[in-house]
């Protein structure tokens, strides 16, 4: 069945019924606005998009991955600041021939991530529109003490980040090459890039543990190192030799191919962050996955990065990020 | 100069530098997410689209009025909740070729209803996309006593509307049509589309004096009046002979037409609400604006509206609202 077939408001029904209970408001979806009661703090909010042909290819793209992603892609920047998410909204622009159980799969998607991460989805609002968009607002708390800004970065600070980068970038390679075999390689990779892991925890712990700056690399490494160093305004040398690549990213690129999509691939929501000796000391005890220090902050010119290390010959800083418009 | 030809964080530095200080904030746009200091109590949130060929035409629509708009419509449903604005979020999905001087004017639009009504913007996110896209997230205030439910409506009830309903459709005809003459005429209806007022001050008059339900009327006073309805589990009689219809419309449209452009125009951004009648009385002391009451609440089955009056006869009910997929 078509969602034009059964209109706005039936489908609405439809979502609030895939959605349920959702206790921690007083008010959910179903009304102008949705309510909840907040005690005294500091609350977080973002919002992120993502719009057919431009984030995903709906040849290849799941409903029920992109409702996954379209909050994870949000709870990685309530991540970036150590906080954790509470409320979402949900707007969706659609032509009127999408499959209503498409729909449900999306919510059963967000909601997948969404019961994970203690988030409610409090509402939003359905839109007629020739292609996809996905706008997803998400409202969380944080605090004062701790917050990481991208403006915190000192001069001696060492530099790390959660995960292997490239790991996206490659996935979505694979994932949009049809020569691509099937199999554990395919699998792994796009996953990465398909449905991302929002660092919340990882966050919390560089909070607590005294990080300096963070900012998750959606934009790819070097892009968002150079947005962190910007506001922070300082610059940074990075050893290429120390970018932990994949395995699997290792063993189907060429090492050029490899470093460059560790740099600039893009699309991953891993954090990158600073911190000082000691504090990186602790960050590693506590931060329970993949980490790697991979370079220092400077005092060379703002948003300035120096690539280092043997391998630093072979990259090609023109790729340097995903940018709209660039 | 083209949006693509400066990117999008030389775009985002234009848009930062036009809003200014954000004194509101402890943290506003230009890192993961932004942030701010709330004191406990209830919050509101609420998020809506303005899709180009949906909701506006760009060949008619400017952009400092869809700046404006975007946020008015957010402000109208956080309005019918008794609340208060505090923070937006804004995210654009746009073509390349745009013109970065046609954002800057967005944005002012949206800063003249912002300061007015004191909602900071925070932040927001920017997207490439083959069509325009506007989604607004605003995150507000508001009080458990007397928040205006659509489920509050009981037998017996007033149901009353501000302003004139109609108008925006009506304003809507005229832009849409070549042959509209300049003039007076022209201008205030067409304002009343492209440029709706949020009724908060109404809102607010509305919790303090007891209203018993609420909800703006941007799908057309009949379907949002089927809405609150439905939420409330009861039924209403209108009469259509007290419609307010503004003076305009009836002179530049038939009887039937302005009743129904009064019924079922849509994108009105005014309340239509339900109060005993003595709340009813004390809320046209106090409202400040054209008021009419032009029904009542029965114990018909929920959402069944029964149109009386002199004029009934003369209204098609198949035109009731505004339905994306309808």
């Amino acid at each position: 069945m078509k969602i034009e077939d059964i209109g706005e408001f039936e489908l609405i029904e439809i979502i609030r019924n895939t959605i349920g209970e959702t206790p921690n408001l007083l008010l959910g979806i179903g009304d102008d606005a949705c309510a909840w009661t907040f005690h005294a703090g500091i609350h977080l909010a973002t919002t992120d998009s993502l719009v057919e042909g431009v984030h995903f290819n709906p040849k290849f793209a799941r409903w029920y991955d992109l409702g996954y992603k379209a909050l994870a892609v949000n709870l990685s920047d309530i991540a970036a600041m150590g906080g954790l998410g509470s409320i979402a909204l949900v707007s969706l622009a659609l032509p009127g021939d999408i499959q209503v159980e498409d729909i449900v799969s999306f919510y059963q998607g967000m909601l997948e991530l969404a019961r994970e991460s203690e988030v409610s989805i409090g509402g939003g609002n359905i839109s007629r529109s020739p292609l996809i968009s996905i706008t997803v607002s998400l409202i969380g708390t944080g605090s004062v003490a701790g917050m990481l800004k991208r403006s915190g970065a000192r001069k001696g600070d060492l530099v790390a980040i959660t995960g292997f980068p490239g790991s996206a970038a490659a996935g979505r390679t694979v994932l949009y090459n049809p020569c691509t075999p099937d199999g554990e390689y395919t699998t792994q990779l796009v996953q990465s890039f398909i449905k991302p892991v929002p660092r919340l925890a990882q966050g919390h712990v560089l909070k607590n543990e005294g990080a300096s700056s963070a900012i998750d690399i959606s934009d790819g490494l070097l892009a968002d190192l150079g947005h962190l160093l910007t506001a922070s305004g300082l610059g940074a040398t990075i050893d290429v030799d120390k970018l932990p690549l994949e395995p699997l990213i290792k063993s189907g690129f060429s090492l050029k191919q490899a470093a460059e999509l560790a740099l600039s691939g893009g699309e991953d929501y891993e954090l990158l962050f600073t911190a000082s000796k000691n504090a990186m000391k602790n960050i590693a005890k506590e931060i329970g996955v993949q980490m790697s220090i991979i370079g220092r902050i400077t005092e060379a010119p703002p948003g300035h990065i120096e690539l280092t290390g043997e391998n630093a010959s072979l990259v090609n800083l023109n790729t340097a990020g995903w940018k709209h418009f660039g």
